[in-house]
């Protein structure tokens, strides 16, 4: 079981959660654009990844980061993984009502439906956040003459993990999954992954220069600012500072390495059970 | 927690157990080589992979897949995952002392050292396994001459679920990984992961048509072929039929899919908790 800290009883920071080190684009885009805020980050390595689990399962999971979080101190939520986020945020929503929770997959349509001239939207992510149809729903509900087309694009986790972020193999794998969505004159691409935007030198030549590409990372922390900016009885209540926490589910030496590679800083990890 | 079910007390079978789907490929070779056993089959989908988690948790994980094969009534434990062979059959075996546990490393160990002319010997496998060290360490202890070359290819589990057991990317990906077992002039070639045998016409003629490829699914249904001939108290004891039940811990409709495709019959898929 978690064990309250007493000593973080009275700090409260922004938490933020991912299936593992995916969710860490997230985190490099709070470092970019709200920097003063202290962070706690939560990665389940020990259940990575959860773009090819079911609903259900992902809901169990994402409650219990969720948990964690609050355990260490969090008193907003970002929840950085496209799967959980398009799987189980609703569920969170309800589960935890007096905590501002974030996902991003909303601000990532709001993008997307703000950038396409065309009407036509393409979106890449896990089997599960394609197979919920979430995107897609959102795009046309907010828009009925938006067309979208979708593609899943599973092998792209592993390469960014793998760091194999412009070899040859890489371009190849992009484009096999992007020629597709060219073929529809597509104008606007949401990356429906947090790992996504590590590919974004690889996927804006394949899908075409004139793509716009909707970085959910970026889109999200937009939001996160423009609701602080708004709500300033939550903002100054949050701890400023930069003691950044970072816990994983199961440590590993890679966590910390892709971790220190992507945010450009040292970093140190605990082990956490959830 | 596991519900024991009162049918099943009296009937024993063989268990085999595996993160995910790659297990299937000994549920394969036990169709072909030991047909006559009803078989129980655990794939912990909710947690794949293995390969890429801490030692601590794959332990943690094999006890819980082989406590829930023993309540499906298994007598004898088929450890089908070469990341939880490396870093957990001995404290499984330690765990469960009267229970028969086979695993997959030591049978490629036996089968490669059997095999090598030029004490050239190559391995691949998952970032948990080549870093345990384990095949190097036996194939050294049972010779002192040999020369052991490692390779994590951490991209064959993600291309073989994916289906893409042919395609060109494999093959690109495949030389790469391959290229400088190559030119070691190795002889022989372990598969220390049981998905990779799917791979075996990309990764012969990647490494090379005179290399002698050991597939550890082949060697421990071998070994526990032998195990039954020589232990007949046991064998007269186990189920005899087709019945073969499979549990996974995350229900998506990819394993049911794969296990038809890789098993060629249809298959019944049920979800279990652990």
């Amino acid at each position: 079981m978690v064990q309250y800290d007493k000593i973080l009883i009275f700090k409260r920071m922004i938490g933020i959660f991912d299936s593992g080190v995916g969710g860490l684009t997230v985190v490099r885009e709070m470092l970019a654009q709200l920097p003063e805020y202290e962070l706690v980050y939560f990665g389940d390595t020990a259940r990575t990844p959860y773009g090819t689990k079911s609903k259900e399962t992902i809901i169990k999971y994402a409650i219990e980061d969720t948990n964690f979080l609050l355990s260490q101190g969090a008193k907003l939520i970002i929840v950085a993984c496209n799967t959980a986020s398009a799987l189980a945020s609703e569920d969170l929503k309800k589960k935890f009502p007096n905590i501002p929770i974030f996902e991003v997959v909303m601000p990532a349509v709001k993008q997307a439906l703000g950038a396409t001239k065309n009407k036509r939207v393409g979106v890449i992510g896990t089997y599960a956040t394609i197979g919920s149809g979430l995107y897609e729903k959102l795009l046309k509900n907010n828009n009925p003459e938006i067309e979208v087309y979708q593609a899943p694009c599973p092998l792209f986790v592993p390469l960014v993990e793998e760091g194999w972020l412009k070899n040859p193999e890489t371009k190849r794998i992009a484009k096999k999954y992007l020629h597709p969505l060219r073929l529809k004159k597509i104008d606007t691409l949401i990356l429906g992954c947090t790992h996504y935007p590590l590919l974004k030198p690889v996927i804006q030549p394949k899908i075409g220069r004139r793509v716009k590409l909707v970085d959910s990372a970026e889109a999200v922390v937009g939001e996160v600012k423009k609701f602080l900016a708004e709500n300033t009885e939550v903002e100054k209540t949050l701890v400023k500072g930069k003691n950044h926490r970072f816990f994983v589910s199961d440590m590993t030496p890679r966590f910390g390495a892709i971790a220190e590679k992507w945010l450009g800083r040292r970093v140190v990890v605990k082990k956490a059970e959830v």
